[in-house]
């Protein structure tokens, strides 16, 4: 099948009244927390709260999307607003004496726990950068710099952080790249950076080299050092969702460096081969973890059907289509699109339930909590409105 | 409904005929690595090997199985063989140089990870005095007292092992009482220890003193260090199998004390509670995690069921109903009993499966990984089995 510009235009519309009109409205302002800044996220199906901690990555990426909307949507002071009382509470609370960031804080910013990987750290960048240009604060810019640096050191000098297993088995995931590979976009997009371009590249030769199998189609989510396979339950483990989120990362230098005709492909590799892999063609939607030999995955709910793998999947489905014009990514793009807006989007209250069954079903009415909270749905709802405004002919706003 | 002397009897055999002649078989000898020491252990449904990797934990229940069974069933030399090979591995292979045990180790015993608590320790005690006793060692009993000494330090003295949160909220779980409670009992039934009833008193009173609420007829998984309830999600988050476990370890303690009636009346308590908040009214089987205040639990599989917490319960309502004659126990145990070997027996190649959706079909097909191997069912079916052939009157064999 193939998308008219009619089809894109509503699709377009569709994206922005989602995100102005059902997902942000669920949000804000009512999470902004007016007693010790940065937000209040964590809300049952209908914005009851269910806990007053805050996740330092959700409290990083929502000041992220309020200062991004900002920059891109239009100068509304209350974003504006918004992100600071973020950022604020990030750079007040949520840093350890040793550089490091928490990971889990109380809500009037007393650290709970503290964790292994660096993932707080890299939201805070994008946070910190895109603030940095809505407030056109040199302080800011500066900031978000100099962690992107302590990150470029968490992710590439071995001991840095401490290790949760032994030297037995090395391996590394490809989440370090993908994220490092997105931050560097982020910062590169919003107040700019020397170093993005050389380490986005290095980042994205080590995905293709040591992650991406074209012998046997897929992505792995773990590899040796030498980017072989690890024949163990964990190494074996697939994140399709994951994977593809990769994949549109790549797609979106490729069309940053004017259609790199050799980035175009590997994202669309990347795509092809965990679309196969992850789509559900009994219940349809993509299903969390899939072993690479097909033997049984280790994690008993691994067929469960998460919020955000449906939000990298329309991303990529959504950009691989406009920039190949292949009919395949319509159909796939449609196929995604029908199945979350069906079975997440909550028509009653607003936003996506975050945790689905096989079948479908919901298996708990959070709509925030530690990991889930306003970033992946917006994001996918912001990136799509605003590629298909850049994309489509017939602009009717 | 009550449980006459021939269903009591007919259950003790079937007990009997399914440990000897459906569980371990599935699991003996074939697991048992005769290149390493050690088993072999993360099997499919049908026995195929998935990974030759070997979790500490189950090691030593393993071991502790084989040496059970030859203590209490008879004196199969295989048992014995069978026991030695594990223990072996865990001596050579399991201890890092601090004296604390690892979690996950290679085929041929190099370490791959090591957690932040003590329960390859625990396993590793009951091991060791099921095999000193069936072994005669008096080398192996001071090893396992010796290591039940380093559990009791562990348990007890803040600061031994590295912390996973910050001591901003301070919290307790119930694992640790629980485990020390079971891991004592079994010292006491093997070997001796003059140590065992003062702990197992004292990590009594706590359980019931901190984690047991009648006001609200609830168990709590976590708690404050005076007891309170922690009003966020991880505080308010119930584990009913869990909790029915710690019943049934009290009213062990209760048969052990000559029916004490304060223990029994504690066991039952916590038997009931757990009962009514874990018990699936819809589906039947018992829910993994609960919320205090029937609030929604975090964890997004919470709904699942898994095997074990069946093996607990089968274990508890038995018990329950053997010490008290109460017919809502009988009622609870046939429920219990006839959810699990219809949902979770695998009538084709023996064993259960580990992991069912809420709805009763299998999630995966797994038989043994890092948490599953031989121990929560065939000590379910040789308890079950025993105190059947201690209590009924109609003893046929």
């Amino acid at each position: 099948m193939t998308y008219t510009e009619e089809k894109l235009a509503a699709l377009r519309t569709f994206y922005k009244d989602q995100l102005l009109g059902d997902t942000l409205p669920f949000w804000f302002p009512g999470a902004i927390d007016e007693e010790y800044g940065g937000y209040l996220l964590m809300k049952d199906h209908d914005g009851t709260l269910l806990d007053d901690d805050k996740a330092v990555w959700i409290q990083g990426r929502a000041a992220w999307l309020l200062a991004t909307l900002y920059n891109t949507v239009e100068p509304r002071q209350e974003w504006l607003d918004g992100a600071k009382s973020g950022i604020d509470f990030l750079l007040n609370h949520c840093f350890d004496t040793d550089g490091r960031m928490f990971f889990h804080v109380t809500r009037d910013g007393k650290p709970i726990r503290k964790r292994r990987y660096f993932f707080s750290e890299t939201f805070a960048v994008i946070a910190l950068a895109a603030y940095a240009k809505a407030s056109g604060s040199k302080e800011m810019a500066d900031k978000a710099r100099e962690l992107f640096g302590k990150c470029i050191e968490y992710a590439t000098i071995p001991g840095m952080l401490t290790p949760k297993f032994t030297d037995v088995r090395p391996a590394k995931g490809i989440g370090v790249p993908m994220i490092m590979i997105n931050t560097a976009q982020q910062l590169r997009e919003t107040i700019g950076d020397p170093r993005c371009d050389e380490w986005i590249s290095k980042w994205i030769v080590e995905i293709e080299r040591d992650f991406v199998k074209d012998d046997i189609r897929c992505v792995m989510e773990q590899v040796a050092p030498d980017g072989s396979i690890i024949d163990h339950f964990d190494g074996r483990t697939l994140n399709p969702g994951h994977a593809i989120e990769g994949a549109w990362f790549v797609l979106h230098e490729a069309r940053y460096r004017n259609s790199d005709p050799k980035l175009m492909a590997l994202g669309c590799r990347m795509l092809d081969y965990m679309w196969e892999r992850g789509w559900d063609k009994e219940y349809g939607g993509i299903l969390y973890f899939r072993d690479v030999d097909g033997k049984p995955v280790q994690e008993y709910w691994q067929d469960m059907k998460f919020w955000w793998p449906h939000n990298e999947v329309i991303i990529a489905t959504l950009l691989a289509y406009i920039m190949t014009g292949d009919e395949k990514y319509a159909t796939w793009h449609q196929q995604v699109h029908d199945y979350a807006y069906t079975h997440f989007h909550d028509k009653i209250h607003g936003e996506w339930f975050g945790y689905l069954h096989r079948d479908g079903r919901a298996s708990v009415s959070i709509k925030g909590n530690m990991f889930k909270g306003p970033f992946h749905l917006p994001r996918q709802e912001w990136y799509c409105w605003r590629l298909l405004a850049q994309s489509t002919t017939k602009k009717t706003e």
